[in-house]
Formats: C-alpha cells, structure tokens, sequence
C-alpha cells in the first residue's frame, strides 16, 4: 500500500498532513531566545487558553505525544498497587505496547464493550476487592471519547461514569486523541462535556486534528496535578522548545480552527458511510458518530481496493476495515474513493 | 531574568530558535498523506543519511527528546539488575529526574569526574561485583561528548573508555547532546570519533544547534538494535508524524549545516572566554573546547549582570556561572555582554 | 469467623499447620554454621533432589514464597515489552496486586476459562500483534495446575497448550502453587505431566501441603535459567538462611511424604463433594478433582454456616462458596461438617 | 573455604544456626489451622510487643527478607520521583543488586562515609533541586544502625540526621538489619534510640541475632503506614504462614534474648578485637562497637587463614578482611580463632 495514487487516503488522520495556519504560527515564534521547558512566553498563554475552555480549575500541562498524555495522566492519579478498567478496545490497552504498565506499574484491567464504549454494568464486576491487599486496587475508569470504534459518549454516559468512578473514590480519565471530532458532534463546549460531567483528567490531543505533535494533559480535579510536573520529565514528555507546540495550540483553538476541522471531518465520514452503505456487499458495523466508518466486506476483494487507496484491515476475523477521514479529507476524495468501491464491489 | 533587554542571552543552546533551513524543510514535506510512525518516505532516507555518517552497520532511530534518547538507549542495554557508570555531572544522573531508574529499572553510579570528564582510573573501582548476585551488574559506561562542562573527550580518550568496558562485557554510551560541538571542535567525523573508537550506542541531538525537536538514537553495536522499537514505543517516544522529525534531519545535515552551526557557536564560546578571561574579577574554570564557558566571579555582583543577560548561576557553591553560545550568537552579543561585564565587574 | 469451634476449617490449605515430619527436618539441620544464601550443604541437595523428578536437565532455584516464585519465573522469561496470557482466575492475575505488572514491567492479559481452564480456543484471539510495535508482544502462556477452580490440566491439555506457545516462539509457565495435588489427582510422575509435555518453566509450591515456607522454580527450559540469580535477589526472594527451606523440600519430597499429604487432601476433598452434592441444597460448581470444592446454595444460609466452620463466600453474586481440604483434615471433620450442613440446610 | 575444620566461623551472622528457644517457640504454635497472612493470633500479638518497644504510635508489619524490609520501607516513603540519600557503603546502595530502584522506580544516591556513618556535612551537597522538575526530589536519608563498617550511631547523631531530614520534607530510615548489636552496645532502649531521635521507618532484623527468616518494618510516622499492606503484597513480601515469623519474634523479644544474644555476639568482637590488635602484623580499621571486625593484614597470608576458618576478604585493595561474631560464638571460638592468627602471623 502507497499513497501514489492517490495522495489523501483513509488509513489514519494521523497522516495527514500539518494545517497551515498551524505551521505558520509555529514560524512566527521562531524568534530570538525562549526559556526552555515551558518558561518562554507562549506557554502559559497556550496553557491559560486551553484552561479557559473547560472553566477556571483547570490545570494544562504540554507533552509529546498521545501515548504520552495517557500514561502521563494515568501516572498522576495511579500508585503500582492500583488498577484502571478501559475497553478492550482502548489505546492504553491495545496500541501503547504496555506503557502504562512499565511506567505506573500497575494494572490494566481490559473489560467487554459496546460499539467501543463501556458503560456501568460492564464495569461493575471489576469493582470489587477494595481493601483487600491482594487485589490491585481499582483506581481510575478510562474511556477514549471518541472511541475507537468511531462513537461518541453523551454527556449523559460521561456524567454516569464519572458518578460510578466517584462512588467507588476513582476517577474519571478520558483519552481524547479526538475529542475535537466529539466536540464537533455533540455540538457542545468541551467544558459541559469535561468538566460538567465530573472528569477529573484528559488527554486533549490535537495530532489528528491538524496539529504536528504535542498533546495537553488537562486535570480537573486539581489534587491530580500536585507532582505533575516531576512525572512528566520522569516520564520523558517535557520538551525543551516548548514554544512551538504552544504556538500550535495557540494557533489550533484560535477562531475555532481546531472544530472547523473536526466538523469538516465528521462530515466527510458521515458522507462516506452514507453512500458505502449503499453498496451491497459492504455493511457499515458501528454507528458513524465522528471521523471514523468501520465496515465488513468480502475478504477477498480488499487486496484490490487497498491498491488504488491506502486503508487498513483492521480485523482479520471478521473482516473489518477501518476508514477514517481528516481535515483534509474532500469531498472528491470521497466520492473517488466510493465510485472505486462501487466498481470494485458491484 | 528575562530576555526583555537582550533577545538571546547565553542561558542555554536550546534556547535559540530553529535554523530558518530547518523550518523550511519542515514546510516542504508538510503535504499529502504520509503513514505515521516512520513509514514516510522521509524517515528511512533521513535514517539512511545519519547512518551513512558513521559507516555501514549503524542503526538509526528517531526519538523525541534529549533524555528519551539517552534513556531509550540504555534501555536498549540493560537488565534491570544492571548498573551504569557515569560522571556526577552526567544529564542521566543529574538532570533527568531519575528517568533512567524508572525506565530501566537498574542502577546509576555516579562517579567523580574532571572537567566533565571520566577516566578508567574513577571508573576502576565500581568495576567490581562481576557474577555476584547482591550486587548491580555493571554494564553500561556513559559518557557526554561534549561533557557538561564544555571539555571534549578525544578520540583516544574514548577509544580507551571502550576497550575498558568491552574488556568487560559493558558497552559504552554516549550522550551526544551536544555531538555537534564535539565534532566542530575536533575537526574530526563522526566516524572516526564514535565507530572508530568502538562507542556502542550514541544519543545523537540536534535541538541545541539548530533543530525543533526529536533526536536520533544511533546503534553501533547491532545486538543492541533489537528490541528497540518496542522499547521506544513503550518508552513513549515513539512521534506519530515522524516525516517532520526526519526533515529536520535532512535539512541540518544537508551542506553541513549542524557543523557550521556548532563551529559557528564553538567560535564564539571561544571569543566570550578569551574576552572574559582578561577580567581580573573572572576566572574561567574548565577548557573552553565547545561552546559552554563556565567562569567564577564574585558572587554579590551576579545578579545584577543577570538582569542584563539571561544566563544560570550553575553552582551557588563555587559560585559558578555557566554561559552558553549557540548558533545565532553573534559578535555583537558577545561583545556587548563582555562590554557590561568589564563594566559591571572593574 | 474464628477457628474456636473447630480447630481445622475448610477455608484454605495454607491455614493448615507444617507437617511434623517437616518441622523435625528443620530441627535436624539447625546445627553449627552454614553459608548463607544457597551454598550450605542442603540446599544444593534439595536442588538436585528436585531436578532428579523433573530429569536432567532442570534447574531449580528456592525463593520465598508464592506470589515471589509465579513473578520471578515470568520475570526469567518477560522483557517489559512482553504480555503473558492467563485466565481471568489466575492467581497472578487476581491475587497478587499487580506484583507481576509492577516487577516485570509487562501486561497480563486475562482471559476466559473453562473450569478455570483454559484452551488454544479461548487463548487464540490474544495471539496477535506478533512484530507489531504497538502491540505488548505475547510471550508465556501461563496456567495454574491445579487451577483456582479445583480442576486438573490432563497432560494432553497441557502437551497441547506448550505445543502452540512454542509455535508462536511463546514459553509456557506452570503455577504450581498446588502441583501436589494434581499429580496425586493423575497418578502419573512430574516427568510426565511438566517435562513430558513441553513446560517451561514451574512454580513448584509446598505451603499448601505440609510446608511452612520457601518454593521452588523450576527451569526446564536452560535459556531461562541464565539470569534468574539476579532476578531472584533484585527480586527480595533470596533467604539468607536457605538451608531451612531446603531441610523442607528434602523432608517433603522423602517417602513421598508430599503426595502422601496430597493424596490425603484429595481424598478428603472427594468425599466432602460427594457427600454434599447429596444434600439438595447444594450444587456443586466445578468437577472436584484435586482439593477444593465449590459449591452454591442459598445465600441467607451462608453466615449461619461460617459460624460453625471457617470456610470463604468465594462469589458473592452466584453465590460460590469454597471449601478447601487440607493434608491435616480427618474424615470426622469432612463427616462433622456435612452433618452440620445437612442439619442447617434442611 | 569451608566449615569442615571449624563448625563456627567469622564469615557472617547469619550463617549462625537458629537459637533453640526460637525454634521451640515455632513449634509451640504449629497447631491446628490459623488464619493465613496475618490474621492468626499470634501475629497480632507479636505486633504489639514490638510496637511497645518503640512507644505508643508504632505500627508493625511482618516481611520476609533484610532486603525486603529495607525496600518496603523506602517504598511507603517515595514516589519514583524521589532520591534516597546513603552512604555508599550502604547494603540498599551495595548489597540489594538494585532491588530499591526497580521496586521503587527512584533514585539511590551513594555519598562518602566516616567508619560508614554519614554526617550533615557529607549529605549537604545533595540536598539540592527541590521543586527543580529536572532533578530527583531527595526524599529519604537512609542510614544502618549497626552500620556496614560495625560503628554505631549515638543517639545524638542520629536526632541530627533526623532534624536535617524533617527540615527538608524529608524522612529519615533506619536500616536495622543489625540494630539489636546496636541497642546493646549503647545501653539504651529502642525507643530512646528510634522513637525519641526522630527516626520515621525502621527496617527491624533478627536473623543475624538467632531468628529463621522474617522481618518486621517498623513505621513511626503513621503517614507511611497508609498503603503499606498494598505496598508489602505487591512487593512480594507477605508470608502466607505468618504465624511463624510471629512465634519467632515473641520468643527472640521475650525475657530479652535479643539483647542477650546481641550483648554477647559484641562482647566476642570486642575480646577479638583486641586480642587481634596485639598481633603486630594486624591493624584494625574501624571503632569496633558492635559484632564487627574489620582489619588489614598481609594479603599473602589470608588465604592459609581462610583454609583453617571462614571469613571474607571483604576488599582486595586495602587488603581488609571482616570478622563477624554471632550469638553462638564461644569464647574458646575467639581463643582458637586467635592462636592460630599468631601463629601464622609471626
């Protein structure tokens, strides 16, 4: 698989390529010396900024990557002894090659799902063994919203498990490598989705949403934020000039870039899984809520399809493939990419 | 202190801003779909380019930061019930917050050290305990080259760690931070310098002379090689969009760049001590060889010059004051910050 | 719940006290110095001694306990970028807080079960990711003989689960906290149930079988046994005064003492079984075939019943009860205890 | 080296049988079955017997190594992120292969010594970088009380480390591995020693003064209890059997045979002490003030020594040789231990 025929495929948002508008602010602070390690002057502005939109208790700290948000987070609320339940499906358990457990040391507890989500009842029978030292002890419920199934919590689920997580004296994490997409469906702010409902940590990325790299772990609940800042060196995630992934994010949130391209996004996904599933032979498997279509089709005919666009198979069994669109994702690359698939499959 | 009265100051090298070549190659591969993760068409070039440098067998990874690079490569190295020797003024031993212990799991011995430096005579004695459970195996000597106190090893020197530590199954690290500097002032190649002398394992940076972020991890000794990408990635250095860290790469090796940058900085370092050393008040305490000068004054008079110039107290102790010039430093800035220290200090 | 009305209870084997035979044992040998930490006179003995059951070529290493023994084997075999894959019952999973995560770094995946069994079906949707960097890559089958549940893995079982960890470059790990009981469960040698079938590595437990302290690990698989001195010490698993768990395993393993107790166990556990499952109350849960036997019955009964005897609500949703025999329990306290139940639940 | 000529040697305390009162004592309650993992009643008990020795608000839990002891209790006490603070003759520093950084994830800084005592003076300069995210946050100073070199620390020494400790946010811990030594060569109680000094967390041994295995952490400063039994369980250190590390401390602390074992073992160090001194080829090194000798004498001749009793060379370079006595040394041990010095000394 290439991207010579076509230079926009649907593998992953992550190949896309940088917004302009981001990269050109990252060129604007390219100018004369900067404190390091986040004492230069756009840092606190980007940090403020980014607090501004979950309400004034919100702590922002920057760091490198998606992998690196998740595990910084679940760094600052976790002892060894503790343990976080997630999908089966989540990033932290499935794609991160055991980072959380060689960084906190403790335990990650995969549970069943729904289209991507967990909810109470699934959760339900991990909680138990507190007080019992033989037991990790459960610790934090993480969720990714959107999911990595392409659907979206309500308010309403978020605010149940934050309630449930709460109970039981956990918290809440959420990984939101694409919270923009979940913003830009809700069509609610990100502090009635997060703070509103009761998450006490997130990891706000922006990598598949135009930005280059950097991520932001968000606390809310500010008793997670008290040695932070030692976890995240510890952790390998401070970056030296950190202007220039402030001046992304400055850039990113600035006139509503970051939704615009969520939306536009979401679009392209939902007009994609409107017309594939027109066709016959493909049946779309989980609800398109964000950026994300997952489908089945006829195992043999992918090979072909994955000639002419590059996408991957993303599970074997059944088989299901995974499209995903971006910022920069048009209309036509769509539409060629359906009437291929309508050729192809017909 | 601030750099509201001089725009670059002499605190640190990573508090430049990016070579303007840097950002532009940025710019140009900013388009299409690239896959994440180093499956671009510029990572493997980039890697390809780095390794061509040190001779065939090299093997090239990209990291994201200074310390993920150093860590990443001891890890690559070492059991948890390992040790690694290195000098007291080591960045793994001082400066990483203990990164290295938590990610390994094993041991870090510092040792004395002069100017920067260690030698087989220090490293001796923790050469102990081989076979011998109750005791951390050693296995890893480290080295800075520059060291952090701006003295270059020599080839011979390095070449003589080596052999010390293949003598006993160890491999030898280098923290090439501030390789560049080492190599400007050498007047030497890379391959002469680390594959010629028998270095097993090289952080290779290019953030303090030139470039925006990510560093190469440079694997001499193949058997080290691997398991690196799971351990990169669980090390959560592992960049998703890495065409970006590989442009730079491109564009600071291209007509060499890093080597005029680091001369560059290496002359001026050389200007600002010769020029310091002639006041009375000032003595400058280790081998001007890179571009750090370190000096000690009279201690009351520090603060004062600093609301001038942006640079650390580097040990209240001493007291020692550490000045960094970097590739943007010009004669001027020299000039004027001796000018306020003739000033200030007669 | 206290043992005052019935000194012997059925709660858990380990509750039992140290066969007298044993405890002589470590009188004999408390005579004179010895050096410590394995290079007395006995331990060697002990080694070979348990070697000589398992054939030539296994290695045997004494650790401290239970939990110590099942983390220092994964840790023999585990890098941190490795998963071991266990069923959702497993004591390494369920009952250690994380100690495995904690000291290998690495991710245990839990899995369905059959019986506490689990089989190449139930395991093969985990066997993925294999290269992928992303992913935790599986490295050990780990199965508890005999399992949390009472049962048995036939040699065919196990033959069968070695074969497909050895095809997928995998190891397979024993928990044998209790082995005894399963090899007096199949009257067949250790040869043949851990050697015969391809295992790679034993927890070999004697606490629950008439032992006070100390396990062996047994290394069947050499290339294991290369580092596990030091994982055992950096481990804390290493006595100082080793000889008095060797004078345990030589007094144990004399006269077939242990599978003397074993059997015992058994027998007691088969009898209690069958003589409950005639009471129309009970059900019994799982195949009794070594010396646990779970059992439902009605919830508001239970309470009553934990006042007479001392045995554990096991699961309080089905509600399981466990009742446990032990090389200690007589047949009057299987026929006392099943008079009282009967009376009780009639 | 062997014990064949001499069935009492100078090599170790603990190569020391177990004293009979202790033995009978684990044989008293090897009755009928108890609770598993603390809950027995003789656990209980022996817990508050020991707590009574330090005062009111000690809290007491039962591990199973030296090792294990030392690093459960830094562990309570330090986030990865923390740095302890030891001499570098220290055993969590020298004699643990690493146990304290892979457990805790943080960092161990060894400094010099006097006769193995640390000072003020000498933990100084690594009292530095709080609140610096760069640099591990110094948390702990840890100190052996009977240190590695048989000196003891007066009462007054140990309040100034305390201070210096509490001062900095810091704790301090006691290594006791051989603290019984240490309260019978000062003549006063534990609790002037350990509670009114200031010390938080003490790593409370007997093996090496007539226990079988088994240690106990004491913790002075609640706050370090909260998590301990997560803490203990997850370090592998929670003994199944617990009964009998209870039975042997409640003997080993009754009528005083601790102290009457310790006062004896240092009465035989100090008649050997001083018979050794008048040798002229021997010089003794360190104060001897507990149950430890330390001397240099002609390299050449150690080995014809060694042939006749067991004792370490315990650092080639000076030469120095370690002469341990133990709660069984006789005086006619130090008698003949001492003719044959002479004689082939002369």
């Amino acid at each position: 698989m290439t991207y010579d025929k076509h230079p926009r495929g649907f593998a992953s948002d992550n190949n896309a390529p940088v917004h302009p508008t981001v990269l050109e602010a990252m060129q604007r602070v390219n100018n004369g010396h900067a404190v390091g390690y986040g004492d230069d002057p756009w840092s606190p502005q980007a940090a403020e900024r980014i607090a501004s939109l979950f309400g004034d208790k919100a702590e922002v700290f920057f760091v490198l990557t998606g992998t690196g948000a998740n595990v910084m987070a679940l760094g600052s609320a976790m002892h060894p002894w503790h343990s976080v339940i997630c999908a089966e499906t989540a990033h932290i358990h499935e794609d991160e090659c055991g980072a959380p457990e060689r960084f906190t040391g403790s335990k990650v507890i995969p549970i069943g799902h729904v289209h991507g989500k967990i909810t109470p009842a699934l959760i339900d029978k991990e909680l138990t063994g507190f007080g019992f030292e033989h037991h990790s002890q459960p610790r934090v419920i993480s969720i990714s919203q959107t999911t990595e199934r392409g659907t979206v919590y309500t308010p309403e689920e978020i605010r149940e498990l934050a309630a449930l997580a709460h109970d039981h004296g956990m918290v809440l994490h959420v990984d939101g490598a694409r919270i923009a997409n979940a913003v830009a469906a809700l069509g609610i702010t990100l502090k009635e989705m997060i703070t509103g409902t009761g998450v006490d940590i997130l990891s706000f990325g922006g990598t598949k949403d135009g930005m280059m790299y950097g991520e932001a772990v968000v606390i809310l609940n500010g008793t997670l934020a008290k040695d932070f800042r030692y976890i995240r060196k510890q952790g390998m995630q401070l970056a030296s000039k950190m202007r220039y992934i402030a001046a992304q994010f400055l850039a990113w949130l600035e006139d509503d870039l970051w939704l615009k391209n969520a939306r536009h996004a979401n679009r392209m996904a939902s007009l994609l899984a409107q017309e594939a599933a027109a066709i016959p032979a493909i049946r779309i498997l989980h609800p398109v809520e964000a950026n994300g279509v997952f489908a089945t089709l006829p195992k043999e005919k992918i090979p072909a399809l994955q000639e002419e666009y590059f996408f991957y198979l993303f599970d074997e069994n059944i088989p299901a493939v995974r499209w995903m669109t971006s910022w920069d994702t048009t209309e036509e690359d769509v539409k060629g990419f359906i009437d291929m698939l309508r050729k192809q499959l017909t």
